[in-house]
């Protein structure tokens, strides 16, 4: 069977506060989720909705959205109006899918999971 | 002019890491989201969609989930199954809106912000 999953990916060296990054991890994981296909939807919600937390780093993550993209997942790269902690246009944080988990991982598999 | 917020209320008192309360609020945040009524939506989307980490220690998380239906708020509570940090069925975090700021701030207006 295939599983379905959401990667949430963040820039964890840009040292955010916990609330100012669980706002740009709902900001990425409702805007993928919107941009998904109906039936992956369905799927992933009648599984519980996985949802992983993922550190990029200093790793660059336009280039990940990109693949994504590449792969015709459902995508969406988070840039901070810059109000607060970063600076404007910084981009903050990556939601993918929801979408089958293999696919996720050819994307985000050697990122790993934020403690 | 109205404004509109989301609130993403966290049981930080559960101790959960950071991964693993981004995985709830997102929870949290998508399905309030997907309650709310259209044009409630769309303003808050034409308006950057703001988001606001709360954190409700151990203040009593399900009376806030009540009076947030009460008062005809989209809302949702986060169960969760358990399978990691928290026993199952625990509490871990609730969603309220989008709606107009002043209906959220009524019911959660006495909570601090996640820093």
């Amino acid at each position: 069977m295939t599983e379905y999953k959401q990667a949430i990916v963040l820039k964890e060296d840009l040292g955010m506060s916990r609330g100012k990054s669980i706002a740009q991890a709902c900001h990425a994981s409702l805007n993928a989720y919107k941009r998904a296909d109906g039936e992956d939807k369905k799927e992933w919600e009648s599984r519980g909705s996985k949802k992983i937390a993922l550190d990029i780093g200093d790793k660059d993550i336009k280039s990940r959205f990109q693949k994504a993209k590449e792969e015709g997942l459902p995508a969406y790269l988070v840039k901070d109006a810059g109000l607060t902690e970063v600076q404007s246009g910084t981009v903050t944080a990556l939601g993918i899918g929801p979408a089958p988990e293999s696919k996720i991982d050819s994307i985000t598999g050697d990122l790993n999971l934020i403690e």
